[in-house]
């Protein structure tokens, strides 16, 4: 059963991905797509072809959220074998290991105002922001493995304002940011200099090597790069320019949840660069409006070693954007209102294979009306 | 100054090893070796050596424990930066993820109760004990991933007896143990019949590929392999072959914190057989008298791709066990009573070194006994 919702969606993960949605499904009893996409670390729109298919087959219902039928919790019990609902993971810290405590609910406060402050994401950039309590989240997390106390710290790119939470803790030696949108640089800026943080803002494409004054010079790296291993290849490169050569230096890397056959080119990239990940934690970022990673991405905490090298010296012309590597999704909306999404995990792969079974709701064959263009990532093996 | 302690005794994750020895002294106050040890990750040899020369240089003292001196707290302060005590660390779960809800702590009393039945640890086969509270908390690290129920499990060798409290959860559909150790099957067969979870237990040598009625037949591998990265390839490629053919099938993965070098090596091997880190968590399993990985080692869970293979096919005749690639640490006692550790991590490299500085007590340089000899394991990559 779940072998054929697997090949009728081509997830990526196989029959563990429709596994995974029906467990979240029996485990939540009730819940939303967004919801399930999240705790899965599937995108929303596969998850919804999930779903989709799922209902197809008499499965799940849809009441306010995703609802396993009769036969649904039959199938899950007596096939799958699941019977254990409640979640075993920490309630205070949710798996994320660190705690804001008391004396940083003055710093999440301050992250939770300037949060609002950002301008309007570029898309095109990659830009998603992430939470105000993931950026305090993120300090907190370098504070504790003691990568901002007495540490020189670059961010390369900074959508987030990371560097403003790590600024605010107040015991770095130096913060520098390194952004191509002059919009957030102008925005730091202004905070830095209210808050008397000073940080060092450098307006700079890392598609060019780093200016010299920036070379070896760095203890810690962070990044959120574009999620396309290229983007993550160049910027981590960028990043090991800037730090000091030494053993055990920290790389700390935000990256969304890819499928299995990207984990592993990622991680071979990782290697590559004779870097290897000390720690890693699913789910530790959380983002607004970001549908395609389920608004949620890992983060790993990366180390040198004596073999670290950049895997991209000089200047880079490669793609390295998301927009660049992958393929968009059409939504398209039929006659009686279903809306109808077409692509490689849509509903329908092309526009002549809906046309040719025709609306899910009414039957119709013609007469779809495109209506939205979505960037897509899921596998960039696929492409 | 921490450039020449790291310099003198070798450690492999140089200066900034010496800066987590000297910041976790700091935030603690007053440590001992042991502990310092498991907070750092280092193995107690190393902390231990690294310990002394700090105090030969005057910055630590030692008080029932590592305590830093006027200077020690002067410098660490000014120049390496610190200031922050507190730990940030989630307080509940001990950054371990899961914590042990109340209707599982009938399954870890049963299993402080079993751990005691164990037999005394062959060290050659790199045998250590874990505590109950990690075999539990393994088991429902599986569970929370889906890895548990309706799920056909193996472990590949299991003196940790985490197939037991597996087991006892009573929601998997089959629990296989394979172990060269004729005696931990026979109590994992004893308490599995008491319990009436029925485990089926096999005793075989990895080293032998594995009997064909175990090929392509589970969903979910377990291991706490030998320490060393032949030891990892062995033990979960026998894993990969036991696995059905699916992605996103879960391989958990137990294993030291290495020094750098080897902590690449092991992640390249990982890629190498097609599969990558889902999720790591540092300390997740902690150990009794285990000094020389510091009692505590990390947890990977690792997934399957459409490239996942072994790396190791039939009958393979290396070296897999620590004992076997590593050399051991010579224990000398001075007629001044003062206790001297000789070998690559130890207070003198060679028996001739300290023969020419002489004791660091009394500074004899003849008459020193050999009492003791240890088996050491670093940086496989040094020998």
């Amino acid at each position: 059963m779940i072998e054929i919702v697997s090949q009728k969606t081509r997830i990526s993960e196989g029959k563990e991905g429709i596994r995974r949605i029906l467990r979240e499904i029996y485990r939540n009893e009730q819940i939303g797509t967004k919801e399930l996409a999240y705790i899965t670390k599937l995108p929303v729109p596969v998850v919804a072809a999930v779903r989709a298919e799922l209902e197809k087959i008499g499965l799940i219902s849809r009441k306010r959220g995703a609802v396993l039928t009769e036969d649904g919790k039959k199938y899950v019990e007596d096939v799958l074998g699941f019977e254990v609902k409640k979640s075993l993971i920490c309630p205070l810290c949710h798996g994320r290991k660190i705690i804001i405590k008391d004396e940083f609910q003055e710093v999440l406060k301050k992250m939770k105002k300037y949060a609002d402050l950002r301008p309007k994401p570029y898309t095109w950039l990659d830009q998603a922001f992430c939470t105000p309590e993931t950026s305090v989240l993120r300090a907190l997390f370098m504070l504790e493995e003691g990568d901002v106390e007495g540490r020189e710290i670059i961010f390369l790119g900074d959508d987030d304002l990371t560097s403003i939470a790590t600024g605010l803790l107040k015991v770095s030696k130096k913060i520098t940011v390194i952004d191509v949108d002059e919009r957030l640089l102008e925005l730091i800026n202004k905070i830095s200099e209210h808050e008397g943080i000073s940080i060092e803002c450098i307006h700079h494409d890392l598609r060019n090597p780093l200016p010299k004054k920036l070379i070896d010079r760095f203890d810690v790296t962070f990044t959120d790069p574009p999620y396309t291993i290229t983007g993550m290849k160049l910027f981590v490169s960028r990043g090991i320019d800037a730090l000091k050569k030494k053993k055990c230096a920290s790389i700390y890397l935000s990256f969304a949840h890819k499928p299995p056959e990207d984990m592993l080119n990622l991680q071979v990239a990782i290697s590559e660069m004779g870097l290897f990940i000390r720690e890693m934690i699913p789910k530790f970022n959380r983002y607004e409006g970001a549908e395609i990673f389920a608004n949620t991405t890992f983060l790993a905490k990366l180390e040198t070693t004596e073999k670290t090298r950049p895997s991209i010296h000089g200047r880079f012309d490669g793609k390295i954007y998301t927009g660049e590597v992958s393929p968009t999704m059409r939504i398209y909306k039929c006659r009686c209102g279903r809306v109808i999404k077409v692509g490689v995990s849509g509903e329908f792969k092309t526009i002549e294979e809906l046309k040719t079974y025709g609306c899910p709701e009414c039957g119709r064959k013609e007469g779809f009306k495109l209506t939205e263009r979505k960037r897509l990532f899921f596998s960039e093996e696929k492409y």
